[in-house]
C-alpha cells in the first residue's frame, strides 16, 4: 500500500543556480548574486508553485576563490526580509551560525523576520565548518566538532527561552489605565550556562507561529543527535535511496527517543533536478554544464573537504587509497564521507567526481523529463526516504520555473502536493503545531492545546 | 549675511511617536511598534517630503518596563530592509552596537542592506550604555566607557577594511574564460588588533556609495573624539542654541584636526516638533501628551540615568543637590549632564523634568505653528548650530505628516530644502563624496577622483 499524504517542497536559492558553472550559460546574469530583483523574481516563481519555503545557505566567510563563480552572498536575514515584502505565503528559511553569533542578537533578528513576514521564518542552525570562518572571528583554529555542537545546543536553548520571554498575552494596550504591557507576563531567561549568560527578555514578542521553525542540516553523529532533539525540518544529502532510507529511519527513531512526535521532524533531502523535454535533452544540459566547470578551482575545495593537500589529488586518477577518516576531521564530517563513498563506489576519477559534485556539492543530481523527476520524488517519498525535497535548480531562474511549471503540476495531479496554500505560516505549511510558551504551559497535560515540541 | 545652502532632514522613527505617552492618544495604534505596514507608511510619508533619511535607534535589550509604552523593537537592519522595498530614494540609518557584535557579521549586514537598497544605508555607531544590555551578553558589568570607545574605534577600522576588501573592479564576469572575479583584486584585511582578529575578505562587494555612511550619536569627550575621527553625520541633543553652537564649533574643529573636511561631518540635533495651527493649539497638544505620562514609570529610568537610587528622587521636589558627576558614571555621560543642567537651570521639580523629557528624552521639544518650527530650524542653521535636524515627531504618523506637509514646504520655498531628490544614495543626499577603496588609492594625490574620508 503506497504511503498516503502530501510531500513538502522547498526552493533552495543560490545566485544563478546550484551548478557551479551555471553563471557561464548565455542565459545567466553573472551579477544576479547581488541583485535583489533577481531573488524577488525567484521568490515569486516559487510562490506560484505553492512551495513550502525559500531556503538560503550561508557562512560568514568568502567561499573559495572569486574566479570560480559568483561569490557575493547577501546576508540571509536581510535578503529574506526583502523577499518577505515580495511574497505573501511562502516560508523563509535562513542559515545562521551558532558558533559565530550571540544568542540575543540572532534570536532577535529571526524573531524580527518572523514578525515582519507574518510568521514565515525558519532558522537553519549550523555550527559552521572551516578554518577560514574561524579566522574571521578572532580564532586561529576551528573549534572542535563536538564543542561546536555543545555550544549549538545551549545556543538554541537560550534562543527558545528568549522567544518565550513574552507571554502571548503580554500586551494589554490599556490606553485608559496607561498600561501597555503586563510586566508580570514577561519572563526573562536568567540563563547562566556553560557558554552563555543571558539575563533579560527579548525586545520582540512571540510571532504568529510562536517562534521560527528550527531547521538543521548536519548528518554526522553529533548532527543527528542535535536534529533529533531540536529540528523540525532536516536538510540532508544522499546519493542513494538506501542511504536516504537509513538516515530517515534513524532520525525518526532518535526523535521518538527524545519523546517527540516523529512526524514533527520533516526530512527533506536535496535534489538537483535537470529537466528536459526528453531525458536525452536533460542529459545534454547536464553535460553542457559539466563541460563548463574549471576543475582547477574545484580541486582545491575538494582537497580541503577531504583533509588532504591539493597535490595528493590527480584529476585523471581515482581518489588516493588512504584518506583521513571521518573521525579525524573537524569540518563537514558527513559530507566528506558521502563524497569519498561516491568516488569509491563508482570508481570515479577526480575529474569525474568534480563533475558529479559540480551540480549539487554532494546532493543528488537527477537529469530527466518532468515526469521522471516527479516519479523520482514520489518514489523516495513512498519508500520512506523523504518527507519531501529541498529543490536545488542547477540554473536560476530557468530551472526553478521548469520545476514549478512542469513538475509541480504532475505532483498536484497525483494528489502529492498542495494546489493552494491552506495556511499563512511556515509552521502551517509544514503541518507543525504552534508551540506553547514553555513559561505558561498548564500543569495538567490534558489541558494543553497543542503539543510541546521541546519539553 | 545669512549662511547659504540647504539643510538636511532625517525622520527619526519610533513606534507611534517619540512622546512616551503618544500611544495613549485615541488616534494611535498601540500595536504599531510591531507592524511593518505602519513603518512602510511612515517611510513613504518621509520620502514624500524628500527627507534625507529614516533613522532607527536601537539597543539589544528590553528597554524599561513594558507597562510604560510600546516596547517591541524590531531589529533595525531587518526593518530597514523591509522599508527599502517600500521606497526608492530615502536613506536608511540603523543603530547597531560595537560592544555586542562581531565586525565581520555587522559589516556584512550593513553592506547587504547597502546593496539591497542601492546605496542608501547608514550605520549609527553606538557603544551601548547600560548594565541590562551587558547582562544579555555574558557580562556581569558594563564595560568601562573608555574601553567601549577603544573597542568601537577598532571595530570601525576593521569594518572599513572589510568594506574595502573587494576592489570596485573585482568582478570581471568573463563567461568565455570562465573567470567570474579577479582574485588579485580581493584584499583580505588580515587584521590583528587588540580586540579583533579578522583575516578574510567580506563575501559582499562594495556598494553604489562605496560603503554605508558612518553616523555617531555620543557627545561625551570620548564620543566627540570618535565622531571627529569617523563620523560623516552626528546626531546630538541640545536644549539651548548656545550649547548647540559650542558643540558644532568644537566638533568641526576636531574633525579638521583629524585632517578631514569639516563639511563632511553633518551635525544634526534632534528636535521634537509639536505642530499646531496656532501656537496655543500646539501647546495644548503638548500639555495633553504630558498629562498622559505616568511618572511612576519614568522616574525609574531617570534615576538610572543619574546614577542614584529611585528613592532619592521626589516627584514634587527639585533634583537632589548632590548627584554623581559625569566622570563617575559609565553610562550615557553627555545625556546625564544635559538632564541635570536642564533641571537645575529651570529649577524644575522631578515631575516637571519628567514631562520635559517625555517628548524627546533630552532632545529639544518645540511647540508652535509650522512657520515657527521652520523659523526655529532655519535660525539654528543660520546661527551655526546645525547642518540640519533629526526630526522626532511626538506622534506617528500624524506628527510626521504634519512636518512633511506643513513645515517642509516652507523650508522649500525659502530655498532651504530640496524639492526633488537629485541623487540616489544616502551619500549623495548628504553631499558626501564616494570614498575611494583605501587599497587602491593612487600614490599621487592629484590623481585621486574623490576625497579619501579616512586616510
Amino acid at each position: 500500500m503506497p504511503r498516503p499524504g502530501q510531500l513538502h517542497l522547498n526552493a533552495f536559492l543560490m545566485s544563478v543556480g546550484h551548478h557551479e558553472a551555471s553563471w557561464r550559460l548565455p542565459e545567466s546574469d553573472p551579477y544576479a548574486d547581488l541583485d535583489v530583483e533577481h531573488f524577488k523574481n525567484l521568490a515569486r516563481i516559487a510562490e506560484r508553485g505553492k512551495l513550502d519555503s525559500l531556503f538560503l545557505a550561508d557562512g560568514p566567510v568568502l567561499w573559495d576563490q572569486v574566479g570560480r563563480r559568483p561569490s557575493g552572498v547577501l546576508e540571509p536575514t536581510v535578503l529574506l526580509t526583502a523577499l518577505a515584502g515580495a511574497t505573501e505565503h511562502i516560508g523563509l528559511i535562513a542559515t545562521a551560525s551558532t558558533t559565530y553569533n550571540e544568542p540575543y542578537n540572532l534570536a532577535r533578528r529571526f524573531a524580527s523576520l518572523d514578525i515582519v513576514s507574518g510568521g514565515r521564518a525558519g532558522w537553519n542552525i549550523v555550527t559552521t565548518a572551516g578554518l577560514d570562518a574561524a579566522r574571521n572571528f578572532n580564532l586561529d583554529a576551528l573549534p572542535a566538532h563536538k564543542e561546536r555542537y555543545e555550544r549549538a545546543a545551549e545556543f538554541v536553548d537560550v534562543s527558545l527561552k528568549l522567544w518565550d520571554s513574552w507571554d502571548d498575552e503580554a500586551i494589554v494596550a490599556d490606553k485608559e489605565r496607561g498600561v501597555w504591557g503586563d510586566d508580570g507576563k514577561i519572563y526573562p531567561p536568567a540563563h547562566r550556562g556553560r557558554y552563555y549568560s543571558v539575563a533579560g527578555a527579548l525586545n520582540v514578542p512571540r510571532s504568529a507561529q510562536g517562534h521560527p521553525v528550527l531547521v538543521q542540516a548536519g548528518s554526522s553523529e553529533n548532527g543527528r543527535n542535535f536534529a533529533a532533539r531540536y529540528a523540525e525540518a532536516v536538510f540532508t544529502a544522499h546519493q542513494t535511496l538506501s542511504d536516504a532510507q537509513e538516515f530517515y529511519d534513524d532520525l525518526k527513531r532518535r526523535a521518538a527517543e527524545h519523546g517527540r512526535d516523529p512526524d514533527h521532524v520533516k526530512i527533506l533531502p536535496g535534489i538537483v533536478p535537470i529537466i528536459g523535454t526528453t531525458s536525452s535533452q536533460a542529459r545534454d544540459l547536464e553535460a553542457e554544464l559539466n563541460n563548463l566547470i574549471r576543475p582547477e578551482y574545484a580541486i582545491r575545495q575538494l582537497a580541503e573537504l577531504l583533509g588532504v593537500p591539493e597535490s595528493e589529488l590527480d584529476l585523471d586518477s581515482q581518489l588516493p587509497a588512504h584518506l583521513p577518516e571521518e573521525e579525524q576531521i573537524e569540518g563537514a564530517k558527513s559530507r566528506r564521507t558521502l563524497v569519498v563513498n561516491l568516488g569509491r563506489r563508482e570508481r570515479l576519477t577526480v575529474r569525474e567526481l568534480i563533475a558529479r559534485l559540480g551540480g549539487g556539492r554532494g546532493h543528488l543530481t537527477f537529469a530527466g523529463t518532468a515526469v521522471q523527476v516527479a516519479d523520482q520524488i514520489e518514489h523516495w517519498y513512498e519508500s520512506g526516504a523523504a518527507d519531501g525535497f529541498n529543490i536545488m535548480p542547477p540554473v536560476l531562474p530557468s530551472g526553478l520555473a521548469a520545476f514549478v511549471d512542469q513538475v509541480v503540476p504532475i505532483l498536484q495531479e497525483r494528489g502529492r502536493f498542495r494546489t493552494e496554500y491552506t495556511g499563512r505560516t511556515l509552521r502551517e505549511h509544514y503541518g507543525l503545531p504552534r508551540p506553547e510558551n514553555r513559561n505558561t504551559v498548564p500543569a495538567d497535560p490534558a489541558a494543553r492545546r497543542t503539543v510541546v515540541l521541546h519539553p
